[in-house]
């Protein structure tokens, strides 16, 4: 049997401002920074050691991870930072508000963006000054690899490889793996492990820094999985994301 | 023409206290966390940019290293922790306080095994808790590769390995490479790349948190090094290295 504990970052100061961040590489809030030293202290109370981490190019879940490692005096892990686990590309709606961006369109406009499984929120253009192909970080990137937008769809399809091609065979080398990434990333890895509908998935919300514990059998299959950490406050977080999008 | 940048992490907790380290894996002090951070400031002025970084598994320099990205808004360049690029083992030495040491051996005595090239502190053995086969960051190494004690021609046959296999190689594909790791295992490279004597090198002293350019040629032969900032206070900072090992 393994375990594999993801953790989805602090909160940024765009989850603060209330605006659609994706790509955008912003700082974790000083709330943030608690949630992700509060989520290395659960883990290490608990016992966790880990042998190798994966994590995203943002700097909102790469700080969350070596906040989360240093507290567990587990600086030394390899980590590996892959795109692929980059938050969903929100198009156009990166920078924006959400509340009102939900004035302007429509609650359920603004609903269907942010929670319908395959609508994609309109695209950047590539001359656009958020368009990822103008960051060094990503050069090299196929123009195909390059999103101008993403709906969850997509970044189902592009986690996946990582997934079947790196992380899961690590973790079949028995290497203790822990994976700190983003909202839509982590639902990306959780649907593919429970088999979640398309319609269930978009309504699961993963709260900021609580480690999610998956126990899973020699084939991977999850036998069971639980968060970390205070239950009535895990499910107070979860709910709070889901009120994100609307405008009063 | 390529350029390499080391740095030195800033203050530990051991630099505070005057205690010899070694392979302990003590914090940055605060005023070590400023200097990381000054590190990083330097390093943005001066517009520097890096494809990957190599550090120790110690956390004093990853965390240095995590400081310098940080601040450069580059948390997202892959970092390679490798134990080659830890600091000296200082045998049994470990965990004592410099100027008591010297008072109970002699300043001369001390002296010699902080500065001689190949006369090794007093090892330790096996049954020691502070032997590194107990710490499980060192599970792939070999007995033969676990040290019980160090003097710098040792930290220099163990980490010169790793620069022709990897860090070398990784600088001629044209990759814009930093190094942040220790006053010993710094000053093995800095002996190779500048041909440096073995009692010269004794004496070299590289002050904390302070970058240090290196300009290579194609064959990786030095054309020029110097440190970024305030070149009075890298003085006094290499002066103040230099007295720690004195008993008055």
């Amino acid at each position: 049997m393994y375990k594999l504990v993801l953790i989805r970052h602090g909160e940024s100061e765009w989850n603060k401002e209330n605006k659609f961040t994706g790509w955008t590489d912003v700082n974790l809030s000083e709330k943030g920074v608690s949630e992700a030293k509060n989520g290395g202290k659960l883990l290490k109370s608990e016992g966790f050691e880990f042998d190798i981490a994966f994590t995203s190019v943002l700097k909102r879940a790469i700080k969350t991870l070596n906040f989360v490692l240093d507290e567990m005096d587990q600086d030394w892990i390899p980590v590996i930072k892959d795109w692929r686990l980059n938050e969903r590309h929100y198009g156009a709606l990166q920078g924006l508000n959400k509340a009102e961006t939900a004035e302007k369109h429509g609650d359920e406009q603004v609903k269907i963006w942010r929670r319908s499984y395959d609508i994609q929120p309109p695209a950047l253009t590539e001359d656009d000054e958020r368009y990822a192909g103008k960051d060094r970080r990503y050069s090299n990137l196929s123009k195909e690899e390059l999103p101008l937008t993403e709906c969850l769809k997509d970044t189902v399809e592009r986690f996946l490889p990582l997934w079947h091609e790196e992380i899961a065979p690590t973790i079949k080398e028995g290497k203790k793996v822990i994976i700190a990434a983003h909202g839509n990333s982590l639902r990306a890895l959780v649907k593919y492990l429970d088999n979640i509908s398309e319609e269930e998935i978009v309504s699961l919300n993963i709260p900021t820094g609580t480690p999610l514990v998956y126990e899973l059998d020699e084939n991977l299959k999850p036998i069971k999985h639980y968060y970390l950490g205070d239950q009535e406050a895990i499910k107070a977080a979860m709910n709070a994301v889901a009120n994100q999008g609307k405008s009063k």
